[in-house]
């Protein structure tokens, strides 16, 4: 059993972790930190990760930590200190130097560290990059649309310094992408499409390349309003049948045909890996989809877009009713 | 003797490489390629790399990369191919997965590939690194100003996607860092001055820490136009004496007394340091000055600076006279 806490009990943390530790079996939930609101039945709840690493000295093995980026080195730090295992929700870090920091320091420590990319562990992604194995690549496609309004609506951090913009979601195709292709992926360009009023892009479109691809690799990531999400990689090898990931890899089509996924699905699957790595006493430490991004922002073509202003379909909890201006994207939410 | 051609023979192979090649004695340079101009006297010139690869086929083994940043990893892979030692100016390349693949696919195929970064070898920085072995670091700051219209004038592409703006110079101050300070640098926050007609930052203010220091790690890299250059970091060890490095890390005081450098400098440093990585069959390969960039990128909070115009105080090149337009910075040029 490993007796675990959760520091961040945001709502991924509700939707997500929580059920996917309960439903494993082999996770104590002792604790959790949240700087408002409470925690699940039973459970204790502490305001501060000093105030929980204090109080269950000696009763926790491990943490998740799935705070905003923004904080995460530095509270992973306090639990390397603490000697404690981690799992780290995605992006592991604000930035590369943090994430191998930490993974020497825990290598040292003989602390097992965790560094989780939910889509990873989408239940046809395994398929897919089985399907793959030691294929060469003709062509790849990454379509990734999703309307900002709806996954953050309001959450103005998104387009701020570290906010990483429409590479939030963007780094979840990234992060199958650099599972799936049998070789390593190399940015060749990156055009970001830049709200006049914001710093983050709302559009980025990529070009890569990999030693086991002929042809092109092409990504776009938008956050304008649509009316249908789309999540879909498609990549023809040379001499196989196309692979179609669909619905962010949990689902799958291989030449046309659709084939039952028969993975877990991701928070399930990251909390076996998690509970596998543990026992063993081995890190799993993957920078690469942070590593395109870092090369993209460094090397970007910026353009100017129009401006963004939030556009929100339900009212904002404080239920002063909906003062959301329009305007800022294509298509309508 | 290491036979050696110049792929790149601009202003920097001209005034650097090849007064440091000739000088070690240990090279033979058996040809060059430029798109326009000569060689060195004697030496054979080729407008293309395919064109030297092709005629010098077996009479060379190794080239120096001396190109702007972004064609030199198709260059690399062009070199590798043709079984070729490498030596490559800063940056390596414009990414850093570029790097990784190259240096992953040398180690494969037992080629040397020294990633140089000039201001390393300058003649203090040995001495300056030598001083704070094992120290931690009570402070450390780097200032690193000089006037873009007098280093680059009138080349936007400076400005312009991978043109890495001010951090063209100021690379040059993280490469030192990475080698004096005794443990990982973490880019913790980064401000960029963005001059509004361009996309590339005239002033970046960095934070920085490392687990060996205990204060503050800032620098400044300011392009703007100044009368006077200024390449300086000051390192305040705990419990030792202030460390300062100037012009660009070839004069050194330690504790307030001016020390004679002890090294090479910068060029004959680097040709001396790849003759031995050839004999030994050993690479090379150092991303830190460049990941630390891609962190400042990736992470930045970008601010509005006025537009900037050149203003070039000699006539262009082409004899029309100075048309260069004033403004844009502080100070006077």
């Amino acid at each position: 059993m490993i007796r675990l806490a959760i520091i961040g009990y945001g709502k991924i943390a509700r939707d997500q972790h929580y059920p996917a530790l309960t439903n494993h079996g082999g996770y104590e939930l002792k604790g959790v930190v949240t700087t408002a609101g409470s925690g699940p039945d039973g459970v204790p709840v502490f305001r501060t990760t000093e105030d929980l690493l204090q109080a269950l000295k000696g009763e926790i093995d491990a943490v998740t930590i799935s705070t905003p980026p923004e904080p995460r080195y530095n509270i992973a730090r306090q639990c390397l200190a603490a000697g404690l295992d981690m799992l780290l929700e995605k992006p592991p870090a604000s930035t590369l130097g943090q994430i191998q920091e930490l993974a020497v320091d825990c290598e040292k420590a003989g602390r097992v560290l965790f560094t989780t990319w939910h889509s990873q562990y989408a239940a046809a992604v395994e398929q897919a990059r089985d399907v793959l194995a030691g294929a060469r690549i003709a062509s790849m496609r990454i379509c990734w649309h999703e309307d900002v309004n709806k996954y953050h609506p309001g959450q103005d951090w998104v387009w701020g310094p570290a906010g990483f913009g429409v590479f939030d979601p963007g780094i979840n195709a990234l992060s199958i992408a650099v599972k799936i292709v049998p070789g390593k992926l190399i940015l060749d360009e990156a055009v970001l499409r830049v709200p006049a009023n914001r710093q983050q892009p709302i559009i980025a479109r990529l070009k890569l390349s990999s030693p086991v691809a002929d042809g092109p690799i092409e990504a776009t990531f938008d956050w304008c309003p649509t009316t249908e999400d789309e999540w879909t990689i498609t990549v023809q090898p040379v001499g196989g049948p196309e692979v179609v990931l669909r619905h962010g890899g949990s689902e799958i089509e291989i030449g046309g045909q659709a084939h039952a996924p028969t993975g877990l699905g991701e928070y399930p699957g990251i909390y076996a890996a998690f509970a596998k790595l543990v026992q063993g006493r081995r890190s799993h430490v993957d920078y690469e989809p942070l590593r395109l991004v870092a090369d993209a922002f460094m090397t970007a073509d910026r353009e100017p877009a129009p401006a963004f202003e939030w556009r929100i379909s339900n009212p904002p909890r404080n239920g002063e009713g909906n003062h959301a201006k329009h305007g800022g994207g294509v298509g309508s939410a």
